[in-house]
């Protein structure tokens, strides 16, 4: 590492006038901000992060699926030790839930672009192109992980057909934003052109606030899979059918809703599971239930846990409906295996806390990220800064500013460890 | 009671080419028969009836309500027997469930009529007038009871402003049957006009059938009440916030729902209780559910058990709301107190059994029938038949043809009781 950088630090206030500047795009009045990907507001935000790419004398790159860069010229070319012309990617997502926070996605995007200007303005030698990217509908309000998963080739027009905000309101948007189908399946970039992917962003949950910790580094984005359970019963006459005569399908939905926050509490410490609806028919007062399907959604940090998680929930979704006499219809509805972060950006991640004598410890994301669609294609870290309460998607979202300046500075001290070269 | 009479039975053949005529009227192919209150399979049916009542050399009437009676004048007008001219009434109702049984209530109208047309060709000196009844709309696709409480002076104006079916399929309804809201209201009897009103029915359970037993003379209709209980939690992301952090209202409607159903078995084991419907918000895979609103039905057949099964419900959700850290909300949304049967009109039932050698149990029933509106206008009584599996609302329902002979001859013996004088 260049030690002649290693007290170099992003400008507080010029990250602090950015984060209050973008927060203006979709406001809404409580704190929170409306900015799903490609509607006005969202690219009002992206005009204005043009225009800030532009006067800090950084190149202004967009690529066929509206993934926003500022980019930045490696100084040393020379073919021994980068011959490929390699490139250090950072960045978050401009776009929010429908009524999010400002911190979730803003905050990386605008951190990345500090750290490109202040290795811009310092003058450090790197030995990589340093690029700050604003990647498209990570929130998937039209597709989810559109412009990450553009990047790395994983885009197909099958994942185009039906996305999971409508192929009506991906039109709407695409026209909106002057990006095309084939732009968006176009926009995959060269295997070998991207040396890493660092991301900061908020915890979205309380751990780190739990801990008294600065900053969480995290060690793997969760595995995550979604099942339609329907337990089948009997439609009966609720006031004739004695409860011991009844085959009642909200019983053993009720039992496996109940039994698996056990379960997970107990055996699986590490993971979540949420039944996040349940809908019953015929839905009567006076029927006993004869069909209630359960939403189903659980996450797990390893590939053996996800595994072993699934299997035990499946198998309690069985004994809840063998005891009270029901059936049960297993859908199987997708999933995303675990994905374990880069050592080498972790190592980077653990030199640059220790180096600004900040507290750090690893951490599993509950959430997905762009960086799974990266993984394969480079080395992907990411950190986490604490959110106040754990508040996530949500006008409640809230993060104290010297955390913001803390990630960011962590992001600027790895990114010149793995971009730089001790001259 | 005359005892000339007692070996008078109904005809069983006549009865049954009754009921496989009627079971043609709004017949769905399974067994079944679709014949709400008013349509076009209702109203033919009920100009069949009066064929049948025309046929049988009994007096039509039909009132103001479009209730259908067959009737019989008292053959001893005695000042001292009889100084008001009083009715006994036999029935129940020709309207079905949407896809029903053919038994419920046709059975009970027919066998009526069957003994009305006995007694008169018997030449049975009668001190009371003879009534079977068809009533208009007990099972409510409309209003529900709405011929016995027209009957009892029970409605108002306000009962028919916004019926359950809505009011729109009301009017339509009286439209097609030629009866108007007026005449509706106007359809009171004087109370001192009726002597009794007894129904036979099928059981629509399996007790007499587990049992093996001919005849469940019921002790009372079950009080029933209905409420809406909202678990109140925190919508939060359900990828990063972990199961302790968690304010989630399905953990408290669920756990509500199991344990509702081992506190009746344990504590009320005359009393039932339902969860009909669940409806989870926001109701996405991955948000923690934020309320959860329960529809919950119970019914118990005394006022002291009625009583106290609310409180223990109530009692029972705030302590699953507060287990799991929820608020809750509770919405009363009706009831009907339990109504105990009259012990003139059991005594008589259980006298015709006896010496029909026909086994009876004592049985409350779960459901709700016209005799409810009746009670406090004259003595009311019930006899059930055993359903087979305990099948109903359903083109499942089905009774043995010699269950339902058992249960015409039964009424037959009782009536005679209740209105005939030893001479």
């Amino acid at each position: 590492m260049n030690k002649a950088f290693d007290s170099l630090r992003v400008s507080s206030s010029r990250l602090r006038a950015d984060f209050d500047a973008l927060a203006q795009f979709g406001a809404t009045g409580d704190g929170g901000v409306h900015r799903p990907t490609f509607s006005e507001a969202h690219l009002a935000a992206r005009a204005w992060l043009r225009e800030q790419i532009e006067k800090a004398g950084l190149e202004l790159r967009v690529d066929s699926a509206g993934n926003h860069s500022a980019f930045l010229n490696c100084a040393i070319k020379s073919p021994i030790s980068n011959p490929q012309s390699l490139t250090l990617l950072l960045g978050s997502h401009l776009d929010s839930v429908p009524y999010g926070g400002r911190f979730d996605g803003a905050l990386g995007v605008l951190a990345a672009l500090e750290v490109v200007r202040t290795v811009k303005e310092a003058g450090v030698p790197l030995t990589m192109n340093l690029e700050a990217i604003d990647f498209t509908d990570e929130e998937g309000t039209l597709v989810g992980f559109l412009g990450s998963a553009a990047v790395a080739g994983r885009l197909t027009a099958e994942h185009l057909r039906q996305p999971r905000g409508g192929r009506a309101a991906l039109d709407a948007g695409m026209a909106r934003a002057g990006v095309t189908e084939q732009g968006i399946l176009n926009a995959a970039r060269p295997a070998r052109s991207i040396a890493g992917y660092l991301e900061l962003h908020i915890e979205q949950g309380k751990r780190l606030e739990t801990a008294r910790t600065n900053i969480g580094i995290v060690s793997a984005i969760v595995g995550i899979a979604s099942y339609r359970l329907t337990f089948v019963g009997r439609a009966d006459h609720a006031g004739t059918t004695s409860m011991h005569d009844r085959r009642d399908a909200a019983q053993g939905a009720s039992a496996f809703v109940v039994a698996i926050r056990e379960l997970v509490i107990r055996d699986f410490p590490q993971c979540v599971a949420n039944v996040g609806n349940i809908t019953v028919a015929p839905g009567a007062f006076n029927i006993v239930p004869a069909s209630v399907v359960v939403s189903l959604e659980f996450r797990a940090p390893t590939a053996d846990e996800f595994s072993r998680l699934e299997t035990a929930l499946l198998e309690r979704a069985k004994i809840e409906a063998e005891r009270f006499g029901l059936g049960l219809k297993v859908d199987f509805l997708g999933k995303h295996d675990p994905t374990p972060m880069s050592f080498t950006a972790e190592n980077a991640f653990i030199a640059a806390c220790d180096a600004l004598r900040l507290s750090h410890m690893p951490l599993v994301s509950g959430a997905g990220h762009d960086g799974q669609m990266l993984v394969g294609m480079c080395a992907v870290g990411m950190i986490f800064v604490p959110s106040v309460g754990g508040a996530s998607h949500s006008p409640r979202e809230f993060t104290e500013w010297q955390d913001c300046v803390n990630g960011a500075n962590v992001l600027l001290q790895a990114a010149l460890q793995l971009a730089s070269h001790a001259t």
